[in-house]
């Protein structure tokens, strides 16, 4: 079964939060936003595209420093208020320059029960 | 590096986005949301328990279905506010029996650009 633009849910703000993966090595990329807009732009130019909600603007991955994300497939979950979005990486998603916004981020607090 | 709960930076709700992956088959399963309580829930019982928005309670993942999700490991993005859970997960992880939410959500309204 597959899905359409219309089963997408926008939260209040216009917004759905999509998950990035890398389609190759199955990293967890990083989380961002995209209004209907950019879920557009996205499909359209093959180039993953957000909603920056800090700068509140169009956010063409890797315009400016060359870490662009090609679009291999974009997914909707079972209730249509997530997408996730596979993607060909070039460099490192993150603005820190790492492979993924979540590579130096281990939680330590807890003594996690096995 | 390693990051503490103190890095976390929740919402104006109070509630932070978790992504969810298979810690072996790297699937992303689900997107859920924690409050700081499930956030400690969760590490000190090694079993994923989230923020249920719609319910407004505390979500013990699978504690009706059977579908647990055992922590293997919970890390933090860049900017503090997103949230990657590992997990083992016993069963489907969608309430919909798939093995992930977004099996059945390939979107198709576009043809997207090679």
């Amino acid at each position: 079964m597959s899905k359409s633009l219309s089963d997408i849910r926008f939260n209040e703000q216009g917004l759905v939060p999509v998950v990035v993966q890398a389609a190759e090595t199955h990293e967890v990329l990083m989380l961002a936003w995209m209004n209907a807009h950019t879920v557009e732009l996205t499909m359209t130019t093959g180039r993953a595209t957000y909603w920056s909600r800090s700068r509140q603007e169009v956010w063409v991955k890797g315009a400016t420093s060359g870490a662009t994300q090609e679009v291999r497939e974009l997914r909707v979950d079972c209730d249509g208020d997530t997408l996730l979005l596979l993607v060909k990486q070039t460099d490192g998603a993150c603005h820190s320059g790492d492979r993924t916004c979540f590579d130096a981020g281990l939680l330590h607090d807890f003594e996690v029960a096995k």
